[in-house]
Protein backbone atom coordinates (compact mmCIF):
# COMPACT_ATOMS: atom_id res chain seq x y z
CA UNK A 1 0.00 0.00 0.00
CA UNK A 2 1.68 3.64 -0.84
CA UNK A 3 0.93 6.08 1.52
CA UNK A 4 -0.69 8.99 -0.83
CA UNK A 5 -1.36 11.78 1.84
CA UNK A 6 -2.13 14.80 -0.30
CA UNK A 7 1.05 13.19 -2.64
CA UNK A 8 0.62 12.56 -6.13
CA UNK A 9 1.74 9.08 -7.43
CA UNK A 10 3.86 9.17 -10.71
CA UNK A 11 3.71 6.11 -12.78
CA UNK A 12 6.44 5.31 -15.41
CA UNK A 13 6.36 3.23 -18.56
CA UNK A 14 10.22 1.69 -19.35
CA UNK A 15 10.32 0.27 -22.67
CA UNK A 16 11.14 3.48 -24.62
CA UNK A 17 10.23 5.36 -21.83
CA UNK A 18 13.04 5.06 -19.58
CA UNK A 19 15.39 2.52 -21.95
CA UNK A 20 15.68 2.07 -25.25
CA UNK A 21 13.82 -1.02 -26.64
CA UNK A 22 12.63 -0.47 -29.96
CA UNK A 23 15.22 0.30 -31.72
CA UNK A 24 16.64 -3.16 -30.36
CA UNK A 25 13.74 -4.93 -32.10
CA UNK A 26 14.34 -2.72 -35.30
CA UNK A 27 17.70 -4.10 -35.33
CA UNK A 28 16.99 -7.74 -35.10
CA UNK A 29 14.15 -6.96 -37.69
CA UNK A 30 16.74 -5.74 -40.45
CA UNK A 31 18.53 -8.79 -40.05
CA UNK A 32 15.28 -10.62 -40.09
CA UNK A 33 14.46 -9.40 -43.61
CA UNK A 34 18.01 -9.50 -44.73
CA UNK A 35 18.12 -13.34 -44.15
CA UNK A 36 15.05 -13.70 -45.84
CA UNK A 37 15.83 -11.70 -48.24
CA UNK A 38 16.37 -14.51 -51.14
CA UNK A 39 12.74 -15.42 -50.83
CA UNK A 40 10.54 -12.26 -50.38
CA UNK A 41 10.74 -8.52 -50.62
CA UNK A 42 10.99 -6.30 -46.93
CA UNK A 43 7.44 -4.94 -46.81
CA UNK A 44 5.73 -8.72 -47.29
CA UNK A 45 8.47 -10.06 -44.67
CA UNK A 46 7.58 -7.53 -42.18
CA UNK A 47 3.61 -7.64 -43.24
CA UNK A 48 3.75 -11.28 -42.19
CA UNK A 49 5.51 -11.57 -39.23
CA UNK A 50 3.38 -8.43 -37.99
CA UNK A 51 0.49 -10.55 -38.93
CA UNK A 52 2.02 -14.01 -37.06
CA UNK A 53 2.64 -12.33 -34.30
CA UNK A 54 -0.98 -10.85 -34.36
CA UNK A 55 -2.21 -14.24 -34.09
CA UNK A 56 0.07 -15.35 -31.52
CA UNK A 57 -0.48 -12.49 -28.86
CA UNK A 58 -3.03 -13.88 -27.03
CA UNK A 59 -1.03 -17.10 -26.54
CA UNK A 60 2.37 -15.57 -26.02
CA UNK A 61 1.95 -12.26 -24.77
CA UNK A 62 4.43 -9.39 -25.30
CA UNK A 63 8.23 -10.12 -25.05
CA UNK A 64 11.52 -11.30 -27.22
CA UNK A 65 10.34 -14.95 -26.33
CA UNK A 66 6.94 -14.95 -28.14
CA UNK A 67 8.84 -13.01 -30.92
CA UNK A 68 11.17 -14.97 -31.74
CA UNK A 69 8.94 -18.00 -31.89
CA UNK A 70 6.75 -16.07 -33.99
CA UNK A 71 9.96 -15.14 -36.18
CA UNK A 72 10.95 -18.68 -36.81
CA UNK A 73 6.99 -19.77 -37.48
CA UNK A 74 6.71 -16.90 -40.21
CA UNK A 75 10.33 -17.70 -41.89
CA UNK A 76 9.02 -21.39 -42.54
CA UNK A 77 5.87 -20.59 -43.72
CA UNK A 78 7.43 -17.88 -46.24
CA UNK A 79 10.18 -19.80 -47.36
CA UNK A 80 7.77 -22.80 -47.69
CA UNK A 81 10.15 -25.13 -45.46
CA UNK A 82 13.08 -24.21 -47.58
CA UNK A 83 14.92 -22.59 -44.62
CA UNK A 84 17.67 -24.28 -43.46
CA UNK A 85 17.95 -25.53 -39.76
CA UNK A 86 20.76 -23.63 -39.30
CA UNK A 87 19.23 -20.38 -40.41
CA UNK A 88 16.71 -21.05 -37.80
CA UNK A 89 19.16 -21.65 -35.09
CA UNK A 90 20.59 -17.75 -35.92
CA UNK A 91 17.23 -16.70 -35.46
CA UNK A 92 17.13 -18.28 -31.88
CA UNK A 93 20.40 -16.44 -31.46
CA UNK A 94 19.14 -13.27 -32.71
CA UNK A 95 16.52 -13.86 -29.92
CA UNK A 96 18.92 -14.21 -27.46
CA UNK A 97 21.33 -11.50 -27.98
CA UNK A 98 17.88 -9.08 -27.67
CA UNK A 99 17.57 -11.04 -24.36
CA UNK A 100 21.03 -10.33 -23.29
CA UNK A 101 21.35 -6.64 -25.00
CA UNK A 102 22.53 -3.53 -22.78
CA UNK A 103 20.29 -1.62 -21.10
CA UNK A 104 20.23 2.00 -22.47
CA UNK A 105 18.90 4.30 -20.34
CA UNK A 106 17.06 7.60 -22.54
CA UNK A 107 18.46 11.19 -22.29
CA UNK A 108 17.73 13.19 -19.08
CA UNK A 109 16.47 9.84 -17.46
CA UNK A 110 18.42 9.36 -14.15
CA UNK A 111 18.27 13.33 -13.25
CA UNK A 112 14.30 13.25 -13.63
CA UNK A 113 13.95 10.65 -11.66
CA UNK A 114 15.95 11.59 -9.05
CA UNK A 115 14.42 15.67 -8.69
CA UNK A 116 10.54 13.44 -8.73
CA UNK A 117 11.09 10.62 -6.50
CA UNK A 118 12.25 13.39 -3.37
CA UNK A 119 8.56 14.46 -3.73
CA UNK A 120 6.48 11.84 -5.10
CA UNK A 121 6.16 7.89 -5.42
CA UNK A 122 7.21 6.73 -8.16
CA UNK A 123 5.48 3.10 -9.39
CA UNK A 124 6.60 1.06 -11.96
CA UNK A 125 4.19 0.12 -14.36
CA UNK A 126 5.73 -2.22 -17.60
CA UNK A 127 3.80 -5.45 -19.94
CA UNK A 128 5.77 -7.71 -21.42
CA UNK A 129 7.77 -11.29 -20.09
CA UNK A 130 8.56 -11.40 -16.38
CA UNK A 131 12.23 -12.54 -16.42
CA UNK A 132 13.25 -10.03 -19.40
CA UNK A 133 12.26 -6.97 -17.52
CA UNK A 134 12.85 -8.03 -14.15
CA UNK A 135 16.57 -8.36 -15.58
CA UNK A 136 16.21 -4.97 -17.83
CA UNK A 137 15.40 -2.95 -14.51
CA UNK A 138 18.26 -4.84 -12.73
CA UNK A 139 20.75 -3.62 -15.98
CA UNK A 140 19.36 -0.04 -15.80
CA UNK A 141 20.34 0.28 -11.71
CA UNK A 142 16.84 2.32 -11.25
CA UNK A 143 15.07 -0.40 -9.21
CA UNK A 144 15.67 1.62 -6.11
CA UNK A 145 13.93 4.31 -7.39
CA UNK A 146 10.68 3.10 -7.30
CA UNK A 147 8.26 2.17 -4.60
CA UNK A 148 6.71 -0.54 -6.70
CA UNK A 149 7.15 -2.65 -9.30
CA UNK A 150 4.58 -3.72 -11.49
CA UNK A 151 5.23 -6.38 -14.52
CA UNK A 152 1.72 -7.00 -16.22
CA UNK A 153 1.20 -8.99 -19.11
CA UNK A 154 -1.48 -6.42 -20.38
CA UNK A 155 -1.72 -2.59 -20.10
CA UNK A 156 -5.53 -2.09 -20.32
CA UNK A 157 -8.01 -0.18 -17.80
CA UNK A 158 -8.72 -3.40 -15.85
CA UNK A 159 -4.94 -3.40 -15.31
CA UNK A 160 -4.39 0.00 -13.81
CA UNK A 161 -7.67 0.07 -12.03
CA UNK A 162 -6.31 -3.52 -10.22
CA UNK A 163 -3.10 -0.90 -9.42
CA UNK A 164 -5.02 1.85 -7.88
CA UNK A 165 -6.91 -0.55 -5.97
CA UNK A 166 -4.18 -2.46 -5.08
CA UNK A 167 -2.06 0.43 -4.01
CA UNK A 168 -5.00 2.93 -2.95
CA UNK A 169 -4.35 5.90 -4.99
CA UNK A 170 -7.09 8.00 -6.18
CA UNK A 171 -6.47 8.37 -9.68
CA UNK A 172 -7.13 11.93 -10.23
CA UNK A 173 -3.60 11.97 -8.22
CA UNK A 174 -2.31 9.81 -10.60
CA UNK A 175 0.26 10.76 -13.29
CA UNK A 176 1.22 8.29 -16.12
CA UNK A 177 4.40 8.91 -17.88
CA UNK A 178 5.23 6.52 -21.19
CA UNK A 179 5.34 6.65 -24.69
CA UNK A 180 2.29 4.94 -25.97
CA UNK A 181 -0.79 6.16 -26.35
CA UNK A 182 -2.42 2.94 -26.16
CA UNK A 183 -0.77 1.43 -23.32
CA UNK A 184 0.28 4.28 -20.95
CA UNK A 185 -2.08 7.31 -21.78
CA UNK A 186 -5.93 6.29 -23.14
CA UNK A 187 -6.33 3.69 -20.05
CA UNK A 188 -5.21 6.27 -17.52
CA UNK A 189 -6.98 9.40 -19.19
CA UNK A 190 -10.55 6.86 -19.41
CA UNK A 191 -10.24 6.30 -15.63
CA UNK A 192 -9.91 9.84 -14.81
CA UNK A 193 -5.91 10.77 -14.34
CA UNK A 194 -3.06 12.39 -15.61
CA UNK A 195 -1.36 11.32 -18.94
CA UNK A 196 1.89 12.07 -20.02
CA UNK A 197 2.91 10.96 -23.70
CA UNK A 198 6.87 11.15 -24.27
CA UNK A 199 7.20 9.57 -27.68
CA UNK A 200 10.02 7.48 -28.39
CA UNK A 201 11.32 7.58 -32.62
CA UNK A 202 9.84 4.06 -33.01
CA UNK A 203 6.52 2.90 -32.28
CA UNK A 204 5.78 -0.93 -32.61
CA UNK A 205 3.21 -1.39 -35.06
CA UNK A 206 0.78 -3.23 -32.42
CA UNK A 207 1.09 0.10 -30.30
CA UNK A 208 0.17 2.99 -32.51
CA UNK A 209 -3.25 4.60 -32.19
CA UNK A 210 -5.08 6.77 -34.59
CA UNK A 211 -7.08 8.41 -31.50
CA UNK A 212 -6.37 11.51 -30.29
CA UNK A 213 -6.88 11.69 -26.82
CA UNK A 214 -9.44 14.25 -25.59
CA UNK A 215 -8.24 15.04 -21.73
CA UNK A 216 -8.92 19.17 -21.15
CA UNK A 217 -6.11 19.42 -18.77
CA UNK A 218 -5.06 16.10 -17.88
CA UNK A 219 -2.84 15.23 -21.41
CA UNK A 220 0.25 16.30 -22.55
CA UNK A 221 2.82 15.45 -24.55
CA UNK A 222 6.38 16.40 -24.19
CA UNK A 223 9.31 16.34 -26.17
CA UNK A 224 11.96 14.86 -23.72
CA UNK A 225 11.80 13.68 -19.86
CA UNK A 226 13.69 16.56 -19.61
CA UNK A 227 10.95 18.30 -19.89
CA UNK A 228 9.11 15.94 -16.90
CA UNK A 229 9.99 17.73 -14.23
CA UNK A 230 8.39 21.38 -14.36
CA UNK A 231 5.07 19.97 -15.98
CA UNK A 232 4.35 17.81 -12.81
CA UNK A 233 5.41 20.73 -11.08
CA UNK A 234 2.66 23.02 -12.93
CA UNK A 235 0.62 19.75 -12.63
CA UNK A 236 0.34 19.22 -9.15
CA UNK A 237 0.85 22.57 -7.47
CA UNK A 238 -2.37 22.68 -9.70
CA UNK A 239 -4.43 20.25 -7.09
CA UNK A 240 -3.15 21.99 -4.08
CA UNK B 1 -1.18 -5.69 2.66
CA UNK B 2 -3.38 -8.64 3.76
CA UNK B 3 -4.62 -7.93 7.16
CA UNK B 4 -3.63 -10.60 9.33
CA UNK B 5 -4.86 -10.08 12.51
CA UNK B 6 -4.19 -12.99 15.27
CA UNK B 7 -4.68 -15.06 11.48
CA UNK B 8 -2.85 -17.38 9.36
CA UNK B 9 -1.48 -16.98 5.79
CA UNK B 10 -1.73 -19.51 3.43
CA UNK B 11 0.35 -19.76 0.45
CA UNK B 12 -0.36 -22.03 -2.43
CA UNK B 13 1.94 -23.03 -5.62
CA UNK B 14 -0.08 -23.50 -8.66
CA UNK B 15 1.24 -26.15 -10.93
CA UNK B 16 1.44 -29.71 -10.40
CA UNK B 17 -0.45 -28.14 -6.63
CA UNK B 18 -3.73 -27.16 -7.84
CA UNK B 19 -4.08 -28.16 -11.02
CA UNK B 20 -1.76 -30.98 -13.54
CA UNK B 21 1.37 -29.75 -15.81
CA UNK B 22 3.85 -31.72 -15.50
CA UNK B 23 1.86 -34.69 -17.16
CA UNK B 24 1.23 -32.11 -20.22
CA UNK B 25 5.40 -31.47 -20.63
CA UNK B 26 5.63 -35.01 -19.93
CA UNK B 27 3.24 -35.76 -22.43
CA UNK B 28 5.18 -32.80 -25.00
CA UNK B 29 8.35 -34.96 -24.00
CA UNK B 30 7.11 -38.11 -25.16
CA UNK B 31 6.26 -36.37 -28.84
CA UNK B 32 9.27 -34.60 -29.26
CA UNK B 33 11.50 -38.11 -28.28
CA UNK B 34 9.54 -40.18 -31.23
CA UNK B 35 9.73 -36.85 -33.46
CA UNK B 36 14.04 -37.14 -32.93
CA UNK B 37 14.18 -41.20 -32.46
CA UNK B 38 15.42 -41.83 -35.60
CA UNK B 39 18.32 -39.80 -34.85
CA UNK B 40 19.44 -40.66 -30.99
CA UNK B 41 18.03 -42.63 -28.32
CA UNK B 42 15.37 -41.00 -25.69
CA UNK B 43 18.16 -41.04 -23.25
CA UNK B 44 20.32 -38.62 -25.49
CA UNK B 45 17.68 -36.89 -26.57
CA UNK B 46 16.22 -35.99 -22.83
CA UNK B 47 20.39 -35.42 -21.37
CA UNK B 48 20.58 -32.88 -24.03
CA UNK B 49 17.21 -31.18 -23.66
CA UNK B 50 17.43 -30.80 -19.87
CA UNK B 51 21.11 -29.80 -20.18
CA UNK B 52 19.98 -26.61 -23.24
CA UNK B 53 16.84 -26.01 -21.01
CA UNK B 54 19.12 -25.04 -17.84
CA UNK B 55 21.80 -23.38 -19.92
CA UNK B 56 19.32 -21.51 -21.02
CA UNK B 57 17.11 -20.86 -17.60
CA UNK B 58 18.64 -17.72 -16.68
CA UNK B 59 18.05 -15.78 -20.00
CA UNK B 60 14.58 -17.40 -20.54
CA UNK B 61 13.14 -18.37 -17.24
CA UNK B 62 10.83 -20.54 -16.33
CA UNK B 63 8.00 -21.43 -18.84
CA UNK B 64 6.59 -23.24 -22.38
CA UNK B 65 7.76 -20.70 -24.32
CA UNK B 66 11.31 -20.98 -23.06
CA UNK B 67 10.98 -24.59 -23.14
CA UNK B 68 9.81 -24.39 -26.60
CA UNK B 69 13.02 -22.49 -28.01
CA UNK B 70 14.90 -24.87 -26.09
CA UNK B 71 13.54 -27.57 -27.46
CA UNK B 72 13.74 -26.17 -31.30
CA UNK B 73 17.48 -25.79 -30.61
CA UNK B 74 18.37 -29.20 -28.92
CA UNK B 75 16.95 -31.03 -32.19
CA UNK B 76 19.08 -28.51 -34.31
CA UNK B 77 21.93 -29.46 -32.21
CA UNK B 78 21.09 -32.89 -31.96
CA UNK B 79 20.59 -33.72 -35.63
CA UNK B 80 23.16 -31.17 -36.68
CA UNK B 81 21.05 -29.52 -38.98
CA UNK B 82 19.15 -32.23 -40.73
CA UNK B 83 15.67 -32.10 -38.85
CA UNK B 84 13.23 -30.20 -41.49
CA UNK B 85 11.98 -27.16 -41.59
CA UNK B 86 8.49 -28.55 -41.28
CA UNK B 87 9.65 -30.59 -38.14
CA UNK B 88 10.11 -27.66 -36.32
CA UNK B 89 7.08 -25.93 -37.21
CA UNK B 90 5.79 -29.20 -35.36
CA UNK B 91 7.62 -28.21 -32.43
CA UNK B 92 6.07 -24.67 -32.45
CA UNK B 93 2.84 -26.73 -32.84
CA UNK B 94 3.35 -29.00 -29.62
CA UNK B 95 4.72 -25.73 -27.64
CA UNK B 96 0.78 -23.83 -28.93
CA UNK B 97 -0.92 -27.06 -27.57
CA UNK B 98 0.86 -26.65 -24.10
CA UNK B 99 -0.07 -23.06 -23.32
CA UNK B 100 -3.98 -23.93 -24.99
CA UNK B 101 -4.04 -27.15 -22.74
CA UNK B 102 -7.26 -27.41 -20.55
CA UNK B 103 -6.70 -26.71 -16.98
CA UNK B 104 -7.67 -29.54 -14.97
CA UNK B 105 -7.87 -29.56 -11.42
CA UNK B 106 -6.26 -31.96 -9.40
CA UNK B 107 -8.56 -33.97 -6.45
CA UNK B 108 -9.89 -32.53 -3.43
CA UNK B 109 -8.62 -28.90 -4.64
CA UNK B 110 -11.81 -27.01 -4.64
CA UNK B 111 -13.28 -28.21 -1.61
CA UNK B 112 -10.21 -27.83 0.22
CA UNK B 113 -9.67 -23.79 -0.97
CA UNK B 114 -13.67 -23.37 -0.11
CA UNK B 115 -13.27 -24.65 3.61
CA UNK B 116 -9.51 -23.03 4.24
CA UNK B 117 -10.68 -20.46 2.29
CA UNK B 118 -13.27 -19.38 5.03
CA UNK B 119 -11.07 -19.08 7.80
CA UNK B 120 -7.69 -17.96 5.97
CA UNK B 121 -6.20 -15.56 3.67
CA UNK B 122 -5.41 -17.21 0.76
CA UNK B 123 -2.26 -16.38 -1.45
CA UNK B 124 -1.43 -17.96 -4.54
CA UNK B 125 2.17 -17.62 -5.45
CA UNK B 126 3.28 -19.64 -8.38
CA UNK B 127 6.40 -18.80 -10.94
CA UNK B 128 6.42 -18.96 -14.91
CA UNK B 129 5.41 -17.16 -17.54
CA UNK B 130 3.29 -14.48 -16.67
CA UNK B 131 0.51 -14.87 -19.47
CA UNK B 132 0.39 -18.05 -19.13
CA UNK B 133 -0.15 -18.91 -15.33
CA UNK B 134 -2.66 -16.10 -15.53
CA UNK B 135 -4.74 -17.74 -18.28
CA UNK B 136 -4.16 -21.04 -16.51
CA UNK B 137 -5.75 -19.80 -13.31
CA UNK B 138 -8.64 -17.87 -15.16
CA UNK B 139 -9.33 -21.18 -16.91
CA UNK B 140 -9.40 -22.84 -13.21
CA UNK B 141 -12.19 -20.71 -12.44
CA UNK B 142 -9.65 -20.08 -9.13
CA UNK B 143 -8.83 -17.03 -8.99
CA UNK B 144 -11.59 -15.31 -7.02
CA UNK B 145 -10.49 -17.87 -3.62
CA UNK B 146 -7.21 -16.05 -3.36
CA UNK B 147 -6.56 -12.64 -1.91
CA UNK B 148 -3.90 -11.80 -3.55
CA UNK B 149 -1.92 -13.86 -6.75
CA UNK B 150 1.84 -13.66 -7.26
CA UNK B 151 3.35 -14.89 -10.25
CA UNK B 152 7.04 -14.36 -9.94
CA UNK B 153 10.00 -15.58 -11.53
CA UNK B 154 11.82 -17.54 -9.41
CA UNK B 155 10.87 -18.75 -5.63
CA UNK B 156 13.36 -18.21 -3.57
CA UNK B 157 14.27 -16.47 -0.31
CA UNK B 158 14.42 -13.45 -1.44
CA UNK B 159 11.23 -13.68 -3.34
CA UNK B 160 9.19 -14.93 -0.18
CA UNK B 161 10.95 -12.54 1.70
CA UNK B 162 9.18 -10.07 -0.39
CA UNK B 163 6.17 -11.31 -0.33
CA UNK B 164 6.18 -11.46 3.20
CA UNK B 165 7.30 -7.66 3.41
CA UNK B 166 5.21 -6.20 0.72
CA UNK B 167 1.84 -8.01 2.59
CA UNK B 168 2.94 -7.60 6.06
CA UNK B 169 2.72 -11.57 6.83
CA UNK B 170 5.14 -12.55 9.99
CA UNK B 171 6.95 -15.95 8.30
CA UNK B 172 5.77 -17.75 11.47
CA UNK B 173 2.56 -17.36 10.47
CA UNK B 174 2.59 -18.50 6.81
CA UNK B 175 2.08 -21.75 5.69
CA UNK B 176 3.21 -22.95 2.01
CA UNK B 177 1.22 -25.44 0.62
CA UNK B 178 3.34 -27.32 -3.06
CA UNK B 179 4.59 -29.83 -4.97
CA UNK B 180 8.12 -28.47 -4.83
CA UNK B 181 10.78 -28.62 -1.93
CA UNK B 182 13.13 -26.88 -4.12
CA UNK B 183 10.17 -23.79 -4.67
CA UNK B 184 7.94 -24.73 -1.95
CA UNK B 185 8.72 -25.85 1.18
CA UNK B 186 12.78 -25.34 1.57
CA UNK B 187 12.94 -21.18 1.42
CA UNK B 188 9.72 -20.97 3.52
CA UNK B 189 11.56 -22.96 5.79
CA UNK B 190 14.30 -21.45 6.27
CA UNK B 191 12.38 -18.04 6.96
CA UNK B 192 10.62 -19.19 9.48
CA UNK B 193 7.47 -20.52 7.76
CA UNK B 194 5.60 -23.98 7.62
CA UNK B 195 5.95 -25.64 4.53
CA UNK B 196 3.58 -28.53 3.53
CA UNK B 197 4.69 -31.04 0.70
CA UNK B 198 2.10 -32.38 -1.77
CA UNK B 199 4.54 -34.54 -3.98
CA UNK B 200 3.09 -34.86 -7.37
CA UNK B 201 3.55 -38.00 -9.18
CA UNK B 202 5.52 -36.56 -11.52
CA UNK B 203 9.07 -33.52 -10.87
CA UNK B 204 10.92 -31.77 -13.62
CA UNK B 205 14.36 -33.07 -13.24
CA UNK B 206 15.42 -29.07 -11.98
CA UNK B 207 12.83 -28.91 -8.75
CA UNK B 208 14.64 -32.38 -7.61
CA UNK B 209 16.54 -32.11 -4.54
CA UNK B 210 18.56 -34.72 -2.30
CA UNK B 211 17.96 -32.34 1.07
CA UNK B 212 15.47 -33.63 3.46
CA UNK B 213 13.83 -30.54 4.86
CA UNK B 214 14.74 -30.37 8.66
CA UNK B 215 12.22 -28.28 10.68
CA UNK B 216 10.28 -29.92 13.60
CA UNK B 217 6.98 -29.07 13.82
CA UNK B 218 7.18 -26.84 10.92
CA UNK B 219 7.51 -29.47 8.31
CA UNK B 220 5.12 -31.41 6.90
CA UNK B 221 4.42 -34.27 3.64
CA UNK B 222 0.88 -34.99 2.88
CA UNK B 223 -0.62 -37.63 0.27
CA UNK B 224 -2.96 -35.37 -1.01
CA UNK B 225 -4.71 -32.08 -0.83
CA UNK B 226 -7.71 -33.74 0.86
CA UNK B 227 -5.55 -34.56 3.87
CA UNK B 228 -4.39 -30.93 4.20
CA UNK B 229 -7.45 -29.26 5.98
CA UNK B 230 -6.98 -31.27 9.09
CA UNK B 231 -3.41 -30.31 9.08
CA UNK B 232 -3.70 -26.78 8.90
CA UNK B 233 -6.51 -27.11 11.87
CA UNK B 234 -3.46 -29.15 13.90
CA UNK B 235 -1.24 -26.25 13.04
CA UNK B 236 -2.79 -23.16 13.41
CA UNK B 237 -4.56 -24.38 16.55
CA UNK B 238 -1.26 -24.69 18.03
CA UNK B 239 -0.31 -20.97 17.58
CA UNK B 240 -3.21 -19.74 19.65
Amino acid sequence: MISVRDDWVLGFDADDTLWHNENIFEHTHQRYRALLARFHDAATVERTLFATEMRNLELYGYGVKGFTLSAIETAITLTAGRISAEEIQQLIALGKDMLAHPVELLDGVEETLTELGGRHQLLLITKGDLRDQERKLAKSRLAARFRQVEIVSEKDEATYRGIFRRHGIPPERFIMVGNSLKSDILPVLALGGVGVHVPYHLTWAAERVDEAPRAEGRFFRLGSMRELHSLVDEVTGRGR
